[in-house]
């Protein structure tokens, strides 16, 4: 069993502590959390006991092998960097980081202290990301896709009224590209691989993040385009259409459900069986990665991948954080 | 009655004819094609006797009132010109011509004749697109929309086989952006307005024309996507994304279905009855502006813009046509 700890309380560190407990391969041991009384609320949940609001406390304790980190997009660079110098094995949510030099330097310093360290991409391990690949195979030769997760954060009217949350602030390396864009990006780098080119296109707050956006994606002989958003809902699936018939795919940050519409022929479920909680794969990859100490695994490259796009994508729009100048 | 004559006979024009009965306005009274046979075959299913394959003849006809031309892109410039020339008021099919010059000479020479131009875009002038304005204007900010109108052509599979169909052959100013995109993009215009920047991108077919593509559309606080494809088939309806709710048109060449998801709420059909034969409205608006004798209507500048972005789309694609050089 992997003893791992927890560093951040929100819901997302919920369900990967679920999809932990459901892969029967990690444990919970120990919860990190600006202040004690909040980390002891969550650890009560999961019957755990060790409580810190100290990281370098947490990160040196000699029994735990692993850490979660779901803390703000600009704290996963310097908290990865602090467990992986402790030799822990790090899984860390998206974006990685906040920019391609802190992607790869986290991922040189994984690899100098021999450790696993993994985005947490949940979409990347779901049984269905791969029939999509299968059955993507099967329609023709593919001319179009339109990847999008555009989801109404109820946190907007809080930054409307001036209240500045979090999600909203360049601070925290935060904005629709960062937390929802990523989504159909890496979803669109695992089905199609790296683009040829790309532009990106957004609308800024006053703030400085972005509210909503999208990425045209140029590969050789297709395009995709990816929309995202913090202000506005989308009620479709995302689409590839190939040239005898479109794959559909519902929610592409959790593949949850794959329809195939094939011309002339009625709809078909093509789905796989998942389960509702998604985390569940990438605890198991994390949790083989480790088993094998495999410290140099291909996700690694994709992370990159995505953190490169992002990062020239924020450049092409004006997009600076903090984290930047660092 | 307006006694008219149409140019072509293709589907589109028996679609025109009938709604032109259904109007109770217009009256085919003669038939146009490059052959007496088959202009003789289409005006038996309307009871017509004259039939010519000489356009000059048929201009000259002083009994004839209007024109409806649905010819090869190519040839609507030069078409509608000649019965211009002749008194002739012309609904001609989108796009009105090959580039932004012809398109303005048009425009011109009809105003200096005295007659009318119409563009026949039929979603223009239906109940549903009055409508899905009045509806974007209940659910707050506008953010993201993305039209759509991607449908394989059965003639792809000619283009592939080496016939040269006229769908994908630039002699006749063809192509996925001409001849579908052009939908997405007048709806765009007529929604939202003229875009402040655009960028396309789109793919290339040998034979120079594109098979597929998109544009996004750039306006201050919000975007459009664009995308349209003759080699694959999209099964999702546009969407139009506001702070409060999404707009869904099913068919943005027809305006056929209107449904509004509101957040928090169950989705609403907020559709206006709509004959199954759009056209039927262009066919009333072109009565009426010749009843009106009103020759420098709104529709020309909407034409004009439209026009203006293809062109341009098609200069940053490197798309071009015979008809650029004239």
């Amino acid at each position: 069993m992997i003893r791992f700890a927890v560093v951040g309380t929100n819901w997302i560190s919920h369900a990967f502590c679920e999809a932990a407990q459901e892969s029967g391969r990690l444990e919970l041991v120990a919860v990190y959390s600006r202040t004690l009384e909040t980390a002891q609320t969550f650890a009560d949940e999961y019957g755990v006991s060790r409580v810190y609001d100290d990281l370098d406390e947490i990160a040196g304790q000699p029994d735990i092998d692993a850490v979660y980190i779901a803390s703000p997009n600009s704290l996963h660079a310097p908290q990865a960097s602090l467990f992986i110098r402790q030799g822990k094995h790090v899984i860390v949510e998206k974006p990685m980081a906040s920019n391609l030099a802190e992607t790869e330097a986290l991922i040189a310093l994984a690899k100098e202290h021999g450790v696993v360290l993994l985005e947490a991409m949940k979409s990347r391990y779901t049984p269905n990301l791969v029939r999509a690949k299968e059955v993507l195979a099967t329609l023709g030769p593919l001319h179009r896709a339109s990847l999008s997760y555009c989801q109404y954060s109820s946190r907007y009217q809080r930054y409307l009224d001036g209240k500045n949350p979090n999600t909203f602030n360049p601070e925290f390396s935060n904005g629709s590209l960062m937390d929802i864009g990523v989504y159909p990006l890496s979803a669109a780098l695992e089905l199609f691989g790296i683009p040829k080119s790309f532009t990106a296109s957004g609308q800024l707050l006053d703030s400085g993040v972005d509210a909503h956006g999208s990425l045209t994606l140029k590969y050789d002989t297709f395009e995709v385009l990816l929309s995202h958003s913090k202000v506005s809902d989308s009620y479709l699936p995302s689409e590839i259409q190939c040239e005898n018939g479109s794959l559909m795919i519902e929610s592409i940050s959790r593949f949850k459900q794959l329809t195939v519409h094939e011309r002339g022929l009625p709809e078909r479920n093509v789905s796989l069986h998942q389960s509702d909680n998604e985390m569940v794969y990438e605890a198991h990859h994390f949790a083989d990665l480790i088993e094998q100490g495999n410290y140099d695994h291909e996700g690694l490259e994709k992370t990159r991948e995505v953190s490169r796009i992002l990062t020239e994508a924020r450049a092409q729009l004006g997009i600076t954080y903090p984290a930047d100048a660092l």
